[in-house]
């Protein structure tokens, strides 16, 4: 059954320069030329690479969220860089009339959108029975309500102007799997998911597209200060992460232009890992043996060869 | 690759006496003596037939929903058949504070509980683009944050006191694939399966275990009416169940029994459907082909052996 | 956010005495009389314990793999103690021909079975650079191919003679998410669960249920002197299984009686983790942090509510 | 709960329009520029649209199948149109040592390749029942045991080599819920699941990533011939795709020239439903009200209105 193989490197040690990251924009310039996208929490962190990259490539871009002054500091700056208009709207995606309020302005100023990007989230790290029901409402009334809400005021108001639009939602690795200590997260998270795939059935008739991703660790101010606020945790991630790094804004920011572009029509209802590979690397039962070095493999195939009988 | 067999039934007619259901109790008598079980929605469908199971098997239960008629109602007639004590307390689990005093009742009357089972629900169906936000919360709320206020209140409870707990969580079979028409159901219950799936991996080291059933189609007045109200989606759901019938209360019961026992304390963190083959003979891309008649596959047969190359 | 509450154990300690094993009968007696069981691998490990639960339960059961002695020697202490006959029959499930003998051999002593219980199998630790086709052809011919070969000649008999009947595979809780180390494992374990979901859908209409158990560890001198010889490995599983402990071949057998009894008539389709939660506790990405004392949890929490912004 | 709304089209009509192709290349020019591919079952269908799209990009590629002269005829046509080598290797997936060889053959011509695209498959419909052990082996040895033929053969080359690659593979949207009718192509399929996460988390320390695209239906003469050979299925897809339309072999073209490219180096593990909806829209259990007018959801708002309790 075993093939005796000349030693090969155990552990994790990995040969530098596979994996590297490809930071710049993927598509055909223009991909988004007469497109507006709407992208929640576009001012910082994911949501500003995304909103970069769609306006890069051409589109007008609209980021809402709390902060007005973040959104207007990042609007500005990407702006300035790629020529093309980005507009800042204060919301709080909590509130259903704050996002009806919003999406009035988004559409005096430019209409309504071709793409939505639901990518606005609060997180923090917290064992469970040390949550209070206003601590489980901080976080899932962002997360579940906040997408429900603006993706109905948005998916009523495409379809009675019969406009088409792509719409994504950014969740997490652990949406599926659930995970503790960030459990209110892992539940609305997976309602996001379970919205948007209901969605994707039957919004299709009305030309909408739902689209998911589920990003592995990139670092942010916003995720890992709340996440890994002291940074101790962000080594044991990277060594389970098969392609040994943390993802960079960038590389999610041009999956996410692919989804909410025209290469990406025919895509409704998928959901994507992006993760370096993290996930099947915990979740493998017996992925912890990539510690075994191949001299203690031989010892083990020895030991297997002997056995006799169940 | 064909052998070629004496013509067989096809369609969905079925021999008649093919997965008749069982309705007895299945476990042990006095299974759950000296426990105590509390049941979200227990006065009512599924939950009713889930406190009589364990009524019956020897269980002191408590019952909890917003009418507390009808959970008097329900309480006699099962404490009056069983012998065994079922308390009927007045709870909505969208309020955490109507929670927590009716934690203190229980408390009060009977301790803490052995046995939680999150049963309580709200769904109807709706396009999504006729649904309010307040017609969002009016599911969501009741099916994510309840079962999560529950939870939480109770969780900390046992942990403080020290003592372990099998928690159970209904939810549907698409939860996971999500459904147009019920969406915020979906959402909600996804949500709900996260949660449970988070705390069956956090709080083991407090000895408690968390599953979930997913049910298909039973019928009871709260589901039925609401979700199918002409009974016109009830025979194309019985179509496509392979078992060819809708579930019985009773048979969940019984499955909501084996998990809350001791003979499932090593299961936790299990998602268990229980659809008579519903989903996957929805879910499976070709099982269409079950119209086709044998004499129709000859001929396809044929067609296929004639192709070739690609 | 957070309620500050009274320090509470952290780290895997449990208090003694939660999730103990009942590991007597769980099925009322008689629950397979007049039932006929077939069990692949029924000579050893959890294939021999599901033997002696159907056995007990009053089925009488034919045990096959391919060492006669083995077999012949559980038959006999399994029917001398319930009183049941157990027949012993030699079978290679790898090879086709040897299945059809083997059942014809059953057909002759004792008629179809009502309970097919798939569990044979073969498995070994090796990294996967070091496998020959030789190496992974000994894994899934025995796994997929056997299980398929076993079930499409029971599955053809049983519908030519139109008798209904429940089939349940044993797979694992890495069927799903792969795991490195024991690929051809994986690989198989998957195909069969693709091969039962996809008959639950598909002979519904001749009578047949199809379900499947993934169990988690269960020490069997087969499973373990393979995947553990050193009993290193099993140390870890058991601290990252949220129950503390591994499982009791006798457990899985309730559970496997039950999916194959009458109380089960309407699940068909299911996949159960049974896994005392070890599978959700491997995957979710935060769950490392329950190393956390609750001293660290006072300084993460006030380092993340002294972050501002994102 | 409910906002009234101006009546919205029902049914499955579709303002046309919407989703509409984008089939030109989406990576930059040169995007594979001194990389090497291999792609098996390039010679047709949806191999030939890998190879091309790879080609355009700058690749040079190798593609294997059995027929030779199909090969030679596509390699021909794509070399003549890109300006870049496109070799044609006769090659049985199912034989390892015909793998062997082939890996050889391509060695001497142009080393190891960057990129691996398992693609060959077979598959057709047919009631199990009607399937034979030969007639079961003729697909899960082209699809399984082919597949890991490649897989093994090449990595261990490329570990030797400490060349890093990305693998893709080509399974289809039936391989997790299973399907009945093509049973053999389900259970392999998922088996090829599996072996690609089990590897994504086993050899990212060599350099490997490993992806998966699993394709609905999208015509090509292979898949269609061989699943819907009178054509009558192709209605009642379209009709449940919530895009209204096939996929285009120029799509799944560019989705696998993007997850073999640098820009997709941190994806691995992932899996990547592309299918235009089909899935969820198939999946969800009540997806079916679509066909519910705009008429009929007032009737039956104003029923679920009325009813009272539960
Ligand atoms: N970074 C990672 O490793 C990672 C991993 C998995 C998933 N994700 C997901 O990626 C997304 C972006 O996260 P990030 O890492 O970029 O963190 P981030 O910078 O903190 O982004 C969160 C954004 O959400 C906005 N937001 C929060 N509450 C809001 C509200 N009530 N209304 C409107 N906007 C609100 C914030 O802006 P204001 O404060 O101005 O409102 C902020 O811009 C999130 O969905 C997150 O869950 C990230
Ligand atoms: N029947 C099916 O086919 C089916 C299928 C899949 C899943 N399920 C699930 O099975 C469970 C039981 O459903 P069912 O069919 O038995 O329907 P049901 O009789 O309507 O049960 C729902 C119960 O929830 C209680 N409830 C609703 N809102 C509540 C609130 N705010 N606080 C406390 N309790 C509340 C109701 O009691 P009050 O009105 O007194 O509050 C009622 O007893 C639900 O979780 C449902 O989603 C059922
Ligand atoms: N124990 C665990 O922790 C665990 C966890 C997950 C899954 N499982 C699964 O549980 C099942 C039982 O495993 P176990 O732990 O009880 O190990 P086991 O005792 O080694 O059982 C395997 C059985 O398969 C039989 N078998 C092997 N090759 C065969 C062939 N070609 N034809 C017919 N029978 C064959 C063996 O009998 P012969 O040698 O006589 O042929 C043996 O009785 C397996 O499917 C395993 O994958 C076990
Ligand atoms: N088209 C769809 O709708 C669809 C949907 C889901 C998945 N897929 C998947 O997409 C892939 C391509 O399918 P397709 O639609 O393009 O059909 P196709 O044209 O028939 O492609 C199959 C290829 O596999 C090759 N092949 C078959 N047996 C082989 C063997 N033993 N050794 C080496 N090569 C072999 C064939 O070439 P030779 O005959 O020369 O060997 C052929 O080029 C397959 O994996 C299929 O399962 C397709």
């Amino acid at each position: 059954f075993f093939s005796f193989w000349p030693p090969v490197r155990s552990g994790s040690a990995r040969p530098s320069g596979f994996f590297a990251p490809s930071e710049g924009a993927m598509l055909p310039a223009g991909s988004f030329r007469d497109r507006l996208a709407f992208i929640t929490g576009g001012g910082t962190g994911l949501g500003r690479a995304m909103t970069m990259v769609l306006s890069q490539l051409g589109a007008r871009c609209v980021i809402a969220s709390r902060k007005l002054d973040v959104l207007q500091e990042t609007a500005g700056e990407i702006s300035s860089q790629t020529g093309n208009q980005v507009h800042a709207l204060q919301c709080d995606v909590r509130d259903p009339q704050a996002v009806a309020r919003c999406v009035d302005q988004m559409v005096a100023l430019s209409g309504l959108p071709d793409v939505i990007i639901n990518n606005a989230a609060g997180n923090f790290i917290c064992p469970t029975e040390r949550l209070t029901p206003n601590g489980w409402r901080s976080v899932t009334d962002i997360v579940l309500n906040g997408t429900a809400f603006v993706t109905l005021e948005l998916g009523k108001r495409l379809i009675q102007a019969q406009k088409g639009a792509s719409f994504l939602a950014i969740t997490t690795i652990y949406a599926e799997s659930g995970s503790g200590f960030v459990v209110p997260s892992a539940a609305a998270k997976a309602g996001v998911e379970a919205l948007y795939k209901s969605l994707a059935a039957e919004w299709g008739r009305y030309g909408h597209r739902f689209n998911i991703i589920q990003p592995g660790p990139i670092r942010t101010k916003g995720a890992f200060s709340r996440l890994d606020p002291t940074g101790t945790f962000e080594k044991s991630m990277i060594d389970r992460i098969p392609t040994g790094r943390l993802g960079k804004p960038a590389e999610l920011a041009n999956l996410a232009a692919y989804l909410s572009s025209d290469f990406a029509s025919w895509m409704s209802g998928a959901v994507i890992r992006f993760d370096g590979g993290e996930y099947v690397s915990m979740a493998g039962e017996f992925n912890e043996l990539r510690k075994v070095t191949p001299d203690q493999w031989k010892m083990l195939e020895a030991m297997i060869k002997g056995t006799k009988g169940s």
